[in-house]
């Protein structure tokens, strides 16, 4: 990155982010409504309101916007210097990428009338779509500015809703828990994007990047609401009412099972035999995202316990050795290891579900088999779809991650300096100009230091 | 605040404590009951509890009661030395407000025969009476004893649920989200009892008066929770289904739009372009005041999109200019910035109640226009009693304030000195005697220091 | 304990816990399914499936598993060096014990054809089962190795739901918020393994056996998680709606009183009337464990609020009295006081269970009286069964734990040498070796040691 050009984002960030504001009020006011359940004049016309989805799905949509905000933000806490913006860019990201998700996934499958009716299933869709881009953010945490990551949102949305459209609304391939439609394709468009963006300058590591004590305490907190709240992801959007009790309890077992591969794993890959909390907050989410494609599937507790034991064992592996070689010989800088975490575990996912479809009958499902699987498929033919749509997935993710990559690249964006990465204090106003760890050491030499807080 | 008083709670907190507790036992002997659904009696001889609103209203009840506990408190931890006093203030506070405020709204709002009947809605209901408290608590913040704090509970709930009877009850103004009734009401409160208890000491600022990097990522959690449950805290008490799901998608878009606003405020202001935390702490909740009075009116989402975006550009620029001149030229010193965040915000949903008002009409609810506005009103009738309800509540809070402050004033209460604002040790044992900024130091010198801790 | 084991857990540790999930999965494949509504099969064929409670108790069932992972993981964080291994163990032994729970008390209750049929009682009661040993892991913090806590898990979640079978199965005793069969039963169970385990190395106290300012704030999120949802946890598994409605109101006042009297008391017992953060983080949630027992009872609000007033105060005076006794006289070391806050409450819960059932009566219940209590049988002598169930609770603990503590006695299973206990270095790779507490003094000599993190 050329250190010459300005990281002072004053005039660009702000004009950017309140540009992209207006535009999406001007397109709100054309294209978006309520839905019917919440419009008051045919909500009073309508008696069939207390069906209404809403209250149902009220709780899960809760649960996914605490994933989005508390569990993806304090995840990425996890450095020492770059608690504010791992945390505060996701609030951006999301922000923003939920009211451009709710206008892409509008004119992609729902507008009929050239409005798009707003309701509950909108509002979970649209934290979903944020949560592609979130995955990529984990693989360029620290090496980018907000306005990079404003426009990466915005791309990376775009050609998610898309590829959405195509594999689970073309191609109806089952996704329900998103396992190749969210997390793979973020995790590879993001290491397209970190592929491009590679900085030869961080080759030899950076002082900052590491954790403090407390600092991965913070992460724990997003691990923990990520881990409850995964068998609402996985869930939510399920139509049928036995399939959605179903992707509960199956990404339940999942995750319970993952946990106990990733602890073993982590203490057998180290020489004392002592866990790693990189393991301890990525590995053990893994059995969530490979929980997700066939969640809703007749897989039967064990076999989600089979599928969270085999994430487990990949993810750990992947922190453990795959990282330090795709920085070394494949140039990918994965910051906070999201091949290992979403994209190895997506594929995982993906390829359960082709398994499972593959061995669903009318024996398993009984009349439900029409209610899970699309209608006038068998399911060999279903098998090959999920495969397909697991194909494309990649496919469309890596070549939409270049493309966003070379974007990205353009030096007008403000990206930090080598020097400068992995530290708040280029984008934020940081306590005394400097983090906890100076502001201890600096005020031993005479209160006068941090009397300069106040 | 004369020093020479002593700030020893041992003996008038606990009896002030046990007192209040007391009283409130026995008066809920003699005036709270269940609710005819949580009565086994009244339950078994009635076959309609299965539509009592309890399972529909439990999960937003929850959402709020984090917002409470864990969203005002942790928001409140950004002081570096305080942090114990603000979530743990928050906490008693909030346990103490919400079985007074059981009683007055019940007083006030419920009770017919004498008795009154708790249910779901009582519980989010007092859970509200609280959040007046916690507002006005962040303008004194630092600078009181529990003591006062206690009084001030007693107090303000008193009035708040006066003034709520007076203006959503006798008046019927429409405030489901409450921006008037409790974020302007709270926040004028506060800076009343603020500007009565003016400390000159202050003026020049206080060295525990700033945050440390920690503290800074502990008062996120507190953003984040508000942020994400603000939906149900605006829907939890509309009664008509569409209107209750209307209010939960304006309050998202709101709150979506504000991040926008108060990122790129945040950075516009400043001469480098960095962002502050401060702003990014509270500014970014403004959409979710902004949006209470109008939050279940067919104000469209764009409509809340716009709300939010001035409600974060407001509240934005009141931290960076207006808080300074608060402290110097009208001497209120506001330590959270409440004005910022609860009271603009709140008088801007207030307007925004008024402008929704005036323009609903027959044609844009149909048959729901009787259904979300009182009978026998028409739209510029309902639009001045939205006026005469702000007005009344801007009112009744400073008139209330300012008496409360004089009462506040009495030395006897346990103030801290200008010198001991600002900082748990007063009040708390702190590990070591001092905090962890400077326990990591004397650790330094010999582990015979730390061993103490032991 | 002999220090000249090795700690190692390299291969000990992986081999047991990927065993024991071996195991897990073959049991799984031969007894689990899913319940009806669950199972593509049947639930397509089945036309009540509406009406399965799933989605009325999935909210309270997420509140139920934020306590189990975040709120216990994060209130035993208080320790300023254990914070890794009281939020990491803490997810290892609930993962490991929801999936053994499972299958125990699906044996001991459910089993009719064979099967176990999962729901999302399971999923609650599978919670359940792992706070019993969550709640003795609390009186062992700091003195265990994760070896020694998967067998504790494997032998407490046995003799839990034999005893919790014998209690609330066989004997019909009344007991839906646990204070008797889960607070009482973990807290003696593990205050037993204490005293078997005792070391006396320990005597003396322990450097790191202590708080740092922010590992108290990690703690204050357990506690408020733990507050909030605790009428939840009262209430999920009620099985009428009225019962169910009450749980929530009465568990919301009395925990609300709680605060209350353990503020008051925390000042009150300090010279100085200062709080202690001890106090606040636990004993403002005896209330909660308190009211289980009684939670669906007709006690009304202000029976309510005197229980949880009492408990606030026994649990305070317990935490400033009893534990420095229980630890010099008694040899039980008790890290984080579970006797204050489980013990003594979950006893005050059984008896105050015993007076509410001694007071039912035809006219207090009407109708519901069949509804709340076991048939045939009156009042006083479901309160005779309600002080066995008590009785037996507490035997089976004692005798469990004591048998339990001689197995972990073993010293195969790389328990902590007396230096090394409440310190994460042993089991887990802290930042730079050690934490940040060093890592910063450590840091000023120059930045080449941090260095090495990245």
């Amino acid at each position: 990155m050329p250190p010459s050009y300005s990281t002072n984002m004053r005039f660009k960030f702000p004009i950017l982010a309140i540009t992209l504001e207006a535009v999406i009020i001007i397109l709100y006011a054309l294209f978006i409504t309520y839905d019917d359940g919440a419009n008051a004049k045919l909500a009073a016309l309508n008696t069939t309101i207390p069906e209404d989805p809403f209250y149902k799905l009220y709780p899960s949509f809760q649960d996914v916007h605490v994933m989005i905000f508390v569990g993806f933000g304090f995840l990425m806490t996890f450095l020492k210097r770059y608690g504010f913006s791992s945390v505060g860019f996701n609030l951006l990201i999301a922000a923003f990428g939920l009211q451009w998700g709710t206008l892409m996934q509008g004119w992609l499958h729902h507008s009929d009338d050239g409005k798009i009716k707003v309701n509950i299933l909108s509002l979970i869709n649209a934290d979903f779509s944020t949560a592609t881009v979130l995955i990529s953010f984990g693989a360029i945490l620290g090496k980018t500015s907000p306005i990079q990551l404003l426009i990466m949102t915005l791309l990376e949305i775009t050609i998610f809703a898309c590829n959405e459209h195509l594999v689970t609304g073309i191609l109806k391939v089952k996704d329900v828990g998103a396992s190749m439609t969210i997390h793979a394709f973020g995790a590879y468009f993001g290491l397209a994007v970190s592929r491009v963006l590679y900085r030869p300058g961080l080759q030899a590591g950076h002082d900052n990047e590491g954790s403090v004590y407390h600092s991965d305490l913070f992460a724990m907190i997003g691990t923990l609401f990520l881990w409850m709240f995964w068998p609402s992801f996985n869930s939510a959007i399920v139509e049928n009412p036995d399939g959605q009790y179903r992707a509960i309890i199956n990404t339940y077992y999942s995750l319970a099972a993952c946990v106990l591969t990733a602890y073993a794993l982590s203490s057998l890959l180290d020489k004392k035999g002592r866990l790693d909390m990189v393991h301890i907050q990525n590995a053990t989410l893994a059995g969530g995202v490979a929980a997700g494609t066939s969640a809703d599937m007749m897989i039967y507790p064990y076999g989600s316990l089979l599928i969270g034991c085999v994430a487990g064992i990949i993810s750990t592996i992947g922190f453990k050795y795959l990282t330090p070689i795709f920085a070394s010989k494949l140039k990918i800088q994965d910051t906070c290891g999201v091949h290992n975490l979403h994209g190895m575990p997506g594929i995982l996912g993906g390829l359960a579900g082709i398994i499972a479809s593959a061995m669903a009958s009318q024996q398993l499902y009984g009349d439900g088999f029409r209610l899970t699987f699309p209608e006038s498929r068998n399911s060999l033919q279903q098998a090959g779809y999920q495969a397909a749509g697991l194909g494309a997935t990649l496919a469309v993710a890596l070549v939409g991650g270049i493309i966003t990559g070379f974007i990205l690249l353009i030096p007008f964006w403000g990206q930090p300096p080598d020097q400068n990465c992995f530290d708040d204090q280029i984008y934020w106003e940081v306590p005394n100009g400097k983090n906890e760890h100076e502001d201890l050491l600096s005020s031993e030499h005479g209160r006068q230091t941090t009397n300069a807080d106040a």
